[in-house]
C-alpha cells in the first residue's frame, strides 16, 4: 500500500479564497489516491462548497478544521503572528508542527506565512532563515531558483546556505540527479562584476567542495541551462521572477490581441490548437505555481495569491510530491551531518 | 535646412566588431539625411569594409578617425581608463568632449565605457553617478527603466537622482508627455515591503513635489503600464532586463522548435507571416537595442555586445534621436536650475 499523504489547505488564503482553493484541492483527490486533505478555515464558508464539489469517492479523505480568523493580504507579518492565532494560516502551520499534516499549502500573505512558519516550525540546524524556492521552465527543461522573496537583504553566508538547501532539494525532487550545478546570479560572468555581497558569496561557494558550484550566471543564460540551481537574494529573485511573469504575460496578450484583430490569424490559431497546446503546457505559469519555504522543519508551500483552480491544484500536487520524496527529513539529515562535521573538525 | 547630426561610432566594440558596426552605421545614412558619421577604429580594418559597403550618395558624410588600440570585453574598467588612451572607445568619447561629435555609440565593454565617459565628460551638476536607461516594450506601448547596470549599489539619494533624470529624459524623448509617472521598483506595493534603501528612496521621492511619483511598482505590473519611468538600482535593473530578454528568447525558441517539428505548424507559420511580423515588430529585442548613459555632460549610447547589423543600427538611430531632442542640454538646464533653487532656498 502506498504511503498516506495528509495535506493541510489554508482555504481562506489568496485573492479568491475558498471558491478556488476548495475545488482545486478536491481535484487533486481524484488524481492521487494516496491523498488526504484537512481543509482549514471558516466552516460556514467551507461546507456549502464541499457539498457542491465533494467527489463521491472521497470516503473520509477530507476533513474540516475550523479556524474562525483570516490573515488578510495586507496584514503586517509581525501582527499576523501575534494576533491571529486562530487564523486558517496559523492553524494550518500548527497542524504541520504537530505532525497531523505533512505539509501546508496557502495562497495567503507571503510575509505572514513566512513569519508564522518560522516561529512555529523553526529552521533547520545551521540555517538562519528560510528561502523561497520554485521550479522555473527553461528551454530544455527547468531549473530551481532561490530566494524568491523571503529575505530582502541576504548576507554572503545566507546565500551559501541557500546553495546547500537548493542542492539537496533538487536531489530529492529529481532522484538520480547527482550534484546539481549551482550558479550564483550576478550581472556579469566576469570576476570583477557584482556587488560586495555577491563577491563574498562567490568566495564561500568556491571554497565549498561539497557543492558543484559553476560560478556566476546571468539572468538570461539561466533559461538556457547555465545552472540547475540559481542562488540570489530575495529582492533580486523576486524582481527576476516577476519580470519573467510580466514578459510572458505581455507576450501572450500581444499575440492574443493580434490574433483577435485578424480573422485570418484567428482561423490559423484554431487550426493549430494541438501544436499551441504543447507550447502552452511547457510555458503556462499555472503549471509552475507553487513555491516552497525551504529551511523549515516542515513543508510549507506558497501558491500565487491570484492562482485559479488549475494553478492552486498544481501547488497542492507540488506539496504532495515533496512529502513523498521526504524533503524536510533529507534536509534535516544533511544539515545535522554538516554541523556534526564542523563540530568534529 | 535640418540640423547636421554628427555621431562617433566605436566600430571596434562588440562581439562582432567592424563587420557589424560599419554596415549598420552606413545603413543609417540612407534613412537619415541629416546624419554624419565619424568611424573610430583601426583604419586597416575599416577601409575594406567602407569600400564594400559605402553608399554612393554619402558625399563626404563619413570620415575615419584612426584609433590603434581596442578595449577588450574583459578589460578591467580602471585599467582601460588608464592604459587605453588610444583605443577607439576613448577617442570616441574624446570626440564628444571636444564637440566634434554629438554622441558616441559603442557596443564595447560596459564598465570601461562608463568609466571613460565619466572621467572625460564628467557628470551633470547634482548627479553623483550616471545611470543606464533604455526603453522597454509594454503591453500598450513602452516604459523607461534605469539604472540597468552602471551602479551595483545605489544610495537612496542616487535613486532619487535617477528619478529626476528619467523624468527629464522621457519628457525630451516624447515631446508633450508632461510629468511622466515615476515608479520605484519593489517586491510589493505595500508600504511595509522592500529593503531599507528602497524605503528611504520612497520617502525622498514622496517628498519631492517636482516629480509625479506614483509609489512602488512591481516587476510584472510594469509591463502593463504601472509607470512611465521605473527606477531601481543597477544590480536589480540588470537582472530584471536580462530576465526579460531570457524569457522572451526562450519563448521564441520554444515556439520555433514546435513549429519546426511539425509540417502543419510550419505551413501555418508561413501563411501567417504578415500577422507574425506585426508581433515581431513590437517585441523584437533588436528594435529595442541601445541604452543611454544618463547623467553625463554628453550623449553616450551603449549597444548590446552581441548586436547584429539591424540591432546596432537601431542603437545609432536612438542616439541620433537624443541629439535632435537635445537631451544633455535639457538635463543640464534642469539640474543647474534645481541646484540654483536649492542654493537660494
Amino acid at each position: 500500500m502506498t504511503q498516506k499523504i495528509v495535506l493541510a489547505i489554508d482555504v481562506m488564503g489568496g485573492d479568491h479564497g475558498p471558491q478556488v482553493t476548495i475545488p482545486a484541492a478536491l481535484d487533486c483527490l481524484r488524481t492521487d489516491p494516496a491523498l488526504y486533505l484537512i481543509l482549514v478555515g471558516q466552516p460556514e464558508r467551507i461546507q456549502p462548497l464541499l457539498s457542491a464539489y465533494r467527489p463521491s469517492f472521497d470516503a473520509g479523505r477530507v476533513r474540516v478544521e475550523s479556524a474562525p480568523d483570516v490573515v488578510n493580504m495586507d496584514d503586517k507579518p509581525s501582527l499576523a503572528l501575534r494576533n491571529k492565532k486562530n487564523s486558517s494560516m496559523r492553524i494550518g502551520v500548527d497542524l504541520v508542527k504537530r505532525g497531523d499534516a505533512a505539509a501546508l499549502i496557502s495562497a495567503g500573505n507571503t510575509g505572514a506565512l513566512m513569519a508564522i512558519s518560522r516561529f512555529v516550525l523553526k529552521t533547520l540546524p545551521g540555517i538562519d532563515r528560510p528561502a523561497i524556492i520554485t521550479s522555473i521552465p527553461s528551454e530544455s527543461g527547468h531549473f530551481y531558483m532561490l530566494d524568491l522573496g523571503a529575505n530582502v537583504d541576504c548576507s554572503a553566508e545566507q546565500l551559501h546556505q541557500f546553495a546547500g538547501m537548493g542542492a539537496i532539494f533538487m536531489q530529492c525532487m529529481q532522484a538520480g540527479s547527482v550534484k546539481p550545478r549551482i550558479g550564483l546570479l550576478n550581472i556579469g560572468e566576469e570576476e570583477i562584476k557584482g556587488n560586495d555581497r555577491v563577491k563574498q558569496a562567490h568566495s564561500l561557494l568556491s571554497a565549498d567542495s561539497s557543492l558543484n558550484y559553476v560560478g556566476y550566471v546571468e539572468a538570461d543564460s539561466i533559461f538556457f541551462g547555465s545552472a540547475d540551481v540559481v542562488v540570489c537574494d530575495g529582492f533580486v529573485g523576486n524582481v527576476a521572477l516577476k519580470s519573467m511573469e510580466g514578459v510572458a504575460k505581455m507576450i501572450a496578450h500581444t499575440v492574443k490581441r493580434a490574433v483577435k484583430g485578424s480573422w485570418y490569424l484567428s482561423l490559423l490559431a484554431l487550426l493549430s490548437q494541438p501544436g499551441l497546446q504543447k507550447i502552452k503546457q511547457k510555458l503556462d505559469p499555472k503549471r509552475h505555481n507553487g513555491a516552497s519555504m525551504l529551511g523549515l522543519k516542515g513543508t510549507v508551500v506558497k501558491s500565487h495569491g491570484g492562482a485559479d483552480r488549475e494553478a492552486f491544484a498544481h501547488a497542492v500536487r507540488w506539496a504532495a510530491d515533496q512529502v513523498v520524496r521526504d524533503v524536510p527529513a533529507q534536509l534535516l539529515q544533511h544539515f545535522e551531518a554538516h554541523l556534526q562535521g564542523h563540530a568534529e573538525s
